[in-house]
């Protein structure tokens, strides 16, 4: 006989219903009993659709992420380790790498960073996609092998287990058939679980805003940083979020091989000035964590040393230590040019009339090159790691007649076709400049 | 392969979530998707909760009951009998048996009487319990059976069968597990779906109101019953609402052989004072029957004819015929004794102080009776049809201390003891007078 679980879960539907609060034994019961499968899909929906209405308090926020994190198991690296362990975390945005570049540069400054991420889905890509277009890179690690590895060389970057808040990976099956993704303490229960349940001591944000970005709004974008620190810093650990923009993809290159490439050419100091944003964004996350860490004392002191680690090349050889460690093909970072697949298709995209590139629809260019197979629109579907954009012109751009927008990677004529068109249309131009340059760091949101 | 609905439900959640409305075809296909098991529970409860907060068009609430009673098989009662039929519904109260004597008067009247109707639960009983309580007496009857009776007796009253809007027994279960059942549109749809299933030509509700009604307020009884003549008339079907006062037990007794008691001694002429409510809404509810099928022309003369038809017999004589058209014990017509058990013990429930009776909980006068097994806490509970209540004080009586306030028929001096406390206790005694009675009925809502 399974066990049976003490509360009434139509009650606790019904108080929330009419607005009032759960105590933190009954959220705990809540999420325990679901994940247990006590407690029916169709009444936790309904719990979900009532708090969209009527809202979590911060100690309901901190008591469901509690129970999210106790549904499984934790790993507690920092302890395993012995030392101070960082993660990084991004709300998800088109052609955000940056992990990729962090994890070396930060383990080159003598951090350990252990990164559980998650496949992309819809418009973003996924860590995970990203680092299989490095042959034989594995990403299906152990707990224990992910431990490993973080002791050895520094940083490991797999995929989350079953084991860690499987709570999380069954509410937001049912938030998304429900219609209750888009409630900010629900989205940060989702977030801070699964990255707490990993046992860090800091932990920074990358809180995407604009066109590409889950958020749209800045002010929304900022609520979303503010109850993530928040949170964190109930649970103990140092957390900082950065709200970056995503009002056109970041950097030089959409597409899993091309944004291994891009990092890659970043890390040897060879990056293209396109990709300057996912360098500055990249230096700064790392700077953020370094300071959290206490490697540096200063912002200053701390991008001083970012830039020397990468600069003198230890943070390309700490990937290299990284790939042979996750048994990928290391001579990638020796000859970049090997992530490009030889026989892609390369499709320029023109301008059809001259003017300012005032707005760009950035969802729009991820979903696009999703469904030429760059993502998943299902997330059973396979990816093709060699397509993606690069993105040649930059809002605020002037641009004539039948310039280039940018190259879309692709397979066949059919793709050009209907990628391309829906990439064209993305971006607005128009005859007038843009009034104001979106900064790439809107705000940087902190406990005091 | 079953057949796959057009709709997607998540996309309806979200539309209705953010205060939108549907189309009729989108309703009516998540209802039947629904019914026929291909959109899932978590779904439809998530969806019922936006509904709970954002409410439903009149238009929307018409292709709800639509979608409902297309859900199941409709009777077309009229048709069948070459008559027009009536029906009446009451939302449920406490000693609310006028159906039992309704039946037989407006049959008496010539106006055929389909009544289908549900089992009790909670603090409510249910017709067909009370009809059990007749030795013999079978309410489970096909739809066949039920449609000869009507045509042969005038009346045949019958369990609602499986095939009737199986939408709303499946939506009713889930919104009871998922704390949706108080919202009007849905209670509008669950109600006429059924009733309207039925194919009758004319429809009185009895809507209850005050403290042993769903509707305790009287401002949300009347909501209720213009939303319930409103989309009678949207169907074609011509509908009035009572809004009767449910502010103590109606009339002389609760509990199942009680009230058949009650109702008989009604029909022979022969009630208690006491009995006076039961007798007075009856006469009204079956006078409105007559004038909404057009027998009469004015409610008086619908009054004076419902009276004759009682006084000259006839409609005991019905009530005789019915009985025996559904198997049961007609010799209970000319001894309703009979219908009492014999070792049942009496218990007197006394006023601990003098006063003023100013007010009653009738809710827990019933909700005690059904703990007692005279109705139902769970669905599959047994019914004892011998408990019950005599309710010998009424509102506004001036008790001495000491003074009879019921008798509770019960089985041992265990029950004698917990359900006589709660009901003494339901009694509120006031040194100060009651300012206003409230009125048997205290609306009459139709359609203009």
């Amino acid at each position: 006989m399974r066990a049976v679980t003490s509360i009434r879960p139509a009650e606790l539907i019904e108080r929330k219903r009419d607005g009032g609060e759960l105590t933190a034994d009954e959220i705990r019961e809540l999420v325990l009993g679901y994940t247990r499968g006590e407690i029916p899909e169709y009444q936790m929906s309904a719990f979900l659709m009532a708090v969209y209405f009527r809202g979590l308090s911060g100690a309901e926020t901190f008591a469901l992420t509690d129970g999210m994190i106790a549904s499984g198991e934790t790993i507690d690296l920092g302890a395993a380790i012995g030392r101070r362990c960082v993660d990084k975390h991004s709300t998800g945005g088109v052609g955000d790498k940056t992990s990729i570049a962090v994890g070396p540069i930060v383990a080159a400054c003598s951090v350990p960073f252990g990164k559980m991420s998650g496949r992309g889905l819809g418009h973003t890509g996924g860590t995970l996609d990203k680092l299989e277009s490095i042959t034989g890179y594995n990403v299906n690690l152990s707990t224990d092998e992910f431990r490993k590895i973080v002791k050895s060389c520094g940083f490991a970057m797999a995929g989350q287990t079953d084991q860690i808040a499987p709570a999380d990976k069954k509410l937001y099956a049912l938030r998304d058939a429900t219609a209750t993704v888009p409630y900010i303490p629900l989205i940060v229960a989702s977030i801070m679980s699964k990255k707490l349940a990993e046992g860090l001591d800091a932990l920074v944000l990358d809180v995407k805003t604009g066109s590409g970005a889950f958020m749209q709004s800045l002010e929304d974008s900022k609520k979303l940083s503010d109850a993530l620190v928040q949170t964190g810093a109930k649970f103990g650990v140092k957390a900082e979020a950065i709200v970056s923009d995503m009002n056109q993809p970041l950097g030089q290159y959409v597409g899993n091989a091309l944004e291994i490439y891009e990092c890659v050419k970043i890390l040897r100091g060879e990056a293209d000035e396109l990709a300057q944003a996912t360098a500055d964004l990249s230096f700064e996350l790392s700077a953020r964590m370094l300071l959290l860490s206490g490697v540096a004392d200063s912002i200053e002191a701390a991008r001083t040393l970012v830039e020397s680690k990468v600069s003198n090349g230890e943070a390309l050889e700490r990937f290299r230590k990284n790939i042979g460690c996750q048994s990928g093909d290391q001579s990638i970072c020796d000859d970049p040019d090997k992530l490009l697949e030889k026989g892609i298709r390369k499709h320029q995209i023109k301008a059809s009339h001259s003017g300012y590139v005032t707005a760009i629809d950035t969802l729009s260019i991820g979903n696009a090159l999703s469904e030429i197979g760059g993502g998943r629109v299902k997330a059973d579907d396979k990816v093709d790691h060699a397509v993606g954009f690069e993105c040649v012109a930059r809002l605020g751009d002037d641009l004539a007649e039948g310039a280039t927008i940018g190259v879309l990677f692709c397979r066949d004529e059919t793709q050009a076709e209907t990628a391309g068109k829906r990439i064209a249309a993305s971006y607005k131009l128009d005859p007038n400049p843009l009034q104001s340059m979106p900064p790439l760091i809107h705000a940087v949101i902190s406990t005091k």
